[in-house]
């Protein structure tokens, strides 16, 4: 099972970004996105292409952030242009475990840093901890969403032009 | 030269995603990217990533992008979650053209569908065009991010912990 944790949460100022981290999470294999700022209307939009779309993407709060990293009982990753190069680094991660990945908005504390597992990059420039996520989560599951079924009454059929969704129920 | 047209940008509310659709673009391969709609401001936090750590990523403006989609001497690929999977449309993308990325904001018209060359979906199902945008380049360009040297006066030093930046000129 792998949980995502947004730090540094604003809903004024971050909502579509992190509305971003959640779809991005929820698309490309987690189960969770912990927030430490509660945001009720972020959570009905992420949680509203679930009930579309499938899968039991869930939305949680934890202040105490610190607490969760520190007693997760699995492996650490937090995504951050300063860390190790995702293609050194990916291999190295056990598979078995649980995965806590930390997702920061723009400073992140030291604490961390020294309390990951993994300080990972995707690479070493300022992009977007949005395509971080993605480009993390793709390496880790081996491209597992390309054949993922979310089994929602909602699907889309790839089509050359235009539009195609069934919709069932 | 891979060009990623941003369509649709509206400076009020889409500044932070279109800023991240532009990191993205810079970090992954692209070598501009073209707005609809004048933002200085945007263009100014793009280009002042460049101006530290490297490459020659421009901003342009470009109101008619009907024609900009119509004239370009090239490929034009437009990401929607619509599209043709992206490992099934990749192969077959010519790699000696020029390339223009469509990247819309919500709502696309119709002409995007009719007039892309190819329509490609990162997973059908609805998360983020900077997440598809960093995607579909990390498959197009074959990861070639991940060996990219930027050259500029600003490089991050991977590191398992803390920060590691060195600085010259």
């Amino acid at each position: 099972m792998i949980t995502v944790l947004r730090l540094g949460h604003r809903p004024a100022r971050d909502k579509r970004i992190t509305t971003h981290v959640g779809l991005v999470a929820r698309c490309f294999g987690a189960s969770r996105m912990v927030l430490t700022t509660r945001d009720d209307d972020l959570a009905a939009r992420v949680l509203a292409v679930g009930e579309r779309f499938g899968g039991d993407f869930s939305v949680e709060y934890e202040k105490n952030w610190k607490k969760l990293m520190t007693t997760f009982d699995g492996v650490v990753v937090h995504l951050t242009m300063y860390g190790e190069k995702l293609g050194e680094v990916v291999g190295r991660i056990p598979r078995e475990k649980d995965m806590l990945i930390v997702v920061g908005a723009e400073k992140v504390p030291g604490f961390v840093y020294e309390h990951s597992t993994y300080n990972v990059s995707v690479g070493n420039q300022p992009h977007s901890e949005v395509a971080a996520l993605a480009l993390f989560l793709d390496r880790y599951t081996e491209g597992a969403w390309e054949k993922n079924e979310m089994g929602g009454r909602m699907k889309i059929i790839p089509s050359a032009r235009g539009k195609r969704v069934e919709t069932t129920g």
